[in-house]
């Protein structure tokens, strides 16, 4: 079968692979819709990720499934489904905890791109598919629930992760999809004040839809005095980082009240050392906690997504700016992902075969 | 000086009584808001609460300051102020961990009514201004203001005791306006589908503006029976209890699913004996959490909701169906509590002094 | 094989059933140590439970694996491991939140006797072994180990759910097994004072060796009054219910201070109605949080109770004060359960195949 | 009056002063037991603290009441009572969240030393007396009480930021007075392995007795490395920074499993930048949570504290290894904590007037 991805480091492109098959818990789908991420890029260029020649890109996908295994008992052929972009093995250690996105190491569950072939291919393969595909409600169109398997996910948790209470001020570092999602998720959180970090027009625009009421710019001095001077100089109570470079850590945490926490969702590089002076975290003691975590998977977590949306509480298909008709079209909606036009926030790419 | 209060069980009236003065820490206050509140009444009719001869009722209220004591250094006499229904003493121990609202003794930091004289007074007495008294940002009308004192910080407390996650499916008992407030309360966790249990045609509306998907009356059969049917037996994640008799606690147990969380913002009765079937439980072992609690107080929690006010994300005003004009009116506005005509959520007095 | 179980309500006795077998995921064992639990009499007298004919009884063992299902890539034949007597279903909704003992249904991780053969039998099934077995570290003794899988993960589970803080005061209702468990729990988690309530001397001396402080009788007046007098009026921090009828409900709720928090890890019966009067719950108001839950299961969670034996900070083989030697004693064993000898606190068989 | 402080920076001495007055709400003491801190020496040597010319040093003290204000109702002249260092404003807004070590400002509560005289002094004052001042029980000495009031409530923090679950492996960096609180308030969490990290034989020693299992020195490599070794290359799952330089803050990420927790209770130098290699955090995304808090005050977390001790889970006293007799001997006390003699831990310093 045929998809598109990494041929070698900075090099993608169709590669030609054995069709998975199913093991007895497992399922194999053909995408329907398909987002390529930025995180795809990444990997392409040499980034944390596979270092397999030929690994097939592409992570978030709503799919009809094709084929199930023996084991399966909640899922059909011929159902359309949305895929969480991260699948754990449920017989593993590391989701016997609170978290999920760790099963036999650090982001072990992350499977597509990272461990096996991704979605940007005629069919792909679902681990332990019981556990990791999600029915998708009445009432909630694809494109929105595409939206849901790792946009929504990731930028959700970042809400999730920063302890936000009722009223209170929450900064948003960064306003690509994942960060527009942090933005809703922070209003579903009950932020009063929530201040956007970017420059953009367009995520601008997008951001303030979302429930943004502040919008800070690099353009306009440094970003942690910026807030702090909105704040009058107490800070945010809760900092989200949902981009930006390795002198972003030290920013979040300076912009962060005493008492407050420091919620990432960002990928760093790993040549990056994140390096923050001891004065911003009050010396150790100021009692800002700092999280950073990977998007938790699992088929429950997308469903309460689901019904987010079917209950009207947030339309993640606003995010998606451009839509490409067709397999092949998957080469340029990639493309467009590396070229950043500016009004692009993301592309998808509808497949009917 | 005159104010509206128990002259004895069952008989409301004006009373005469001293003027009060303000201790070092504390403040006198005018109000220039009131709302009633059913637990003035519950009081009156004899229910838990002062036993006093000729005890002022009334909590909500916004106030201006005419009075300061030495030791207050935030709040200048003119000002004009949110008063939180609940004033700890911060000085006392049950302040020092998780919660604020039984400072000497359970309830012991809801002082109006219950401990001395209420708002609807020419003048009212409120204890360690600093903490207790709350700013009332620009851009937040008095009204709005006036709805979070108990309204607001109540029924949010209920959603806030309820450990939603986004996109659950959160059944409220009771949409009276602490029900309302629940509701916007529940939607402002993340929610997903929002079950309400009530009746009164205007109540429902309010619900449905509020974020409410479904509506449940108990004309139509058991209320957790229902609950039950529309989850496919399965029972909502949560419940918020915001009305009701003795019977309601059973049937919230029974509606929520296991490893599901009641919360209970509702006033039982002394008399009372809650009961639950013990399979409504797990027989004691399905991880269903049960919480109850009381409006926590001081100003730092009132300023937040100001905010949440402040940036959009919700208006309490909209419970505000009466207004009145006048101090003399506080009886009228008052009798229609008791009275409740079919467009009735919350009467306001508006006097000018 | 022959198996010790229900031959039909108040009828224990031995059965013949078909040897069971691994499915891919699963494992076979046969039993080394075996210990019955008052719940496997309880079941066996009608109680909630299986109301299959011939249900081998039985649920807490530490066994040697006979044969690996053909996906089990983490445990071979011939190892001896603990068998947690909640074995969920790694693959259902139920386990994708902070819970896991009720995957498909409440209590729906409890396998063994509810929904399939015990551990009294030549040979027992496990469902997903790879999950759901626990390696014995070196340096624990196998009684010890044994203990874990119901009883000490039990009785901590009810210390876990108490929200116990540095210093607490925790009173403990019951010192069978599980309670004992729940005074070493309790200390483990930085309790103070510890309260018991039970009379038999032998548990109050084990108690005491467990970390009670404080012994209270019902021989000596009501349970809760003699806890809100030990306190000063005020009431214990935590409860926690480990035995007793219907009527502990209210008591428990009754003895604990406003803001303190109730665990139930007893099985209540199917016949109960759990009542309290509201003047003990604040009126629906005290924030007195109840919860009540099934012990957890899983590899992780006994792994960790067997470090907390392997670091020498508990030693639950102190509650093993009767043992058998050989399959055929299972009966022998059981029925000392029934007689409740005073010097009884928990027997065990060893088999020697 | 006299006392013992700094006279300029690097120049400790003693200095005459005026007696403090006890505000309204406050209370002047007369020290009984003090005990310097390394805090008190830093700030001497001009590290984060007090710019004021003359301060009094000191903040861990036991002292009798010789002057209450007008408004302070729980306490008398003329009792013996432990004396938090962190004595929050609870008038303030930082303390009516989670936290109350930050009232008007980042460490804003920590008022010895650094915003006032400290307790080497003939007097000292305590703001908020009921509300700051902890009664010692029966049972407990007085020399135990003195090690609560920071040492035991800083080190016990550690503990309780560090997500302790029952059999966790806890790494404690660190074995001065604090770092040993911390091993003993990790016992009293649930910790299996306790692997602390330090080197001085007389601290090792104490370490051991208070519940560490394993010890790694600096003298054998580098000490993520060794920790990691120590288990199996996961990490642990809590890592506490109880001392330690600049470098620690990355060492300790990296020891620390992905899903762990690092909690720091150390002070960095405000000259340090913290730095963390982004692989050690998952590039952002290993779900390791970073906290860092000081001491809570206020008097009933001293008086759990003071519970603790009396019910026999903990003693403090065992940390004091040299004490003095005599006001004038805090001199000599002082000076032992600058040379660092191999068997100190603690010094003491008894008053009698």
């Amino acid at each position: 079968m045929r998809g598109y991805g990494i041929k070698a480091i900075n090099v993608p492109g169709w590669v030609e692979k054995e069709k998975p098959a199913a093991g007895p818990l497992d399922a194999v789908l053909r995408p329907v819709l398909i987002s390529p991420c930025t995180s795809d890029l990444h990997s392409m260029h040499g980034g944390a990720g596979p270092k397999e020649k030929d690994r097939i890109m592409g992570h978030e996908a709503v799919g009809e499934i094709v084929e199930v295994g023996a084991l399966v008992r909640e899922f059909k052929v011929g159902e359309t489904v949305a895929v969480p972009c991260t699948t754990p093995d449920w017989l593993a250690p590391g989701v016997q905890g609170r978290f999920n996105a760790h099963d036999r190491s650090p982001l072990g569950s992350f499977k597509f791109l990272s461990q096996k072939d991704g979605v940007m291919a005629e069919f792909f393969h679902v681990n332990q598919a019981d556990a990791n595909l999600a029915r998708i409600p009445e009432g909630v169109a694809p494109e929105a629930a595409l939206m849901t398997v790792d946009m929504m996910s990731t930028g959700f948790y970042g809400a999730e992760n920063a302890d936000i209470a009722y009223g209170d001020t929450v900064a948003v570092i960064g306003i690509g999809p994942v960060g527009l999602m942090t933005v809703a998720g922070a209003e579903l959180r009950g932020a009063g004040r929530i201040i956007v970090i970017g420059t953009r027009p367009n995520c601008v625009k997008a951001a303030r839809e979302y429930g943004a009421t502040d919008v800070v710019s690099y353009k306009n001095g440094d970003l942690a005095d910026q807030v702090l001077d909105l704040t009058g100089g107490r800070g945010a109570d809760s900092v989200i980082i949902a981009g930006g470079g390795a002198e972003t850590f030290g920013k979040a945490v300076r912009m962060c009240k005493a008492m407050g926490t420091i919620s990432n969702v960002n990928y760093f590089d790993a040549a990056d050392t994140l390096g923050m002076p001891a004065p911003a975290w009050g010396l150790g003691m100021a009692d800002k906690t700092i999280r950073g975590g990977f998007c938790p998977g699992g088929r429950s977590r997308i469903e309460k997504l689901l019904d987010v949306i079917k209950y009207g509480r947030c339309d993640p298909a606003r995010l998606i700016t451009h839509v490409f008709e067709g397999f092949e079209k998957i080469e340029d909606a990639t493309r467009l992902m590396e070229e950043k036009p500016a009004d692009l926030i993301k592309p998808m790419v509808r497949i009917r075969w």
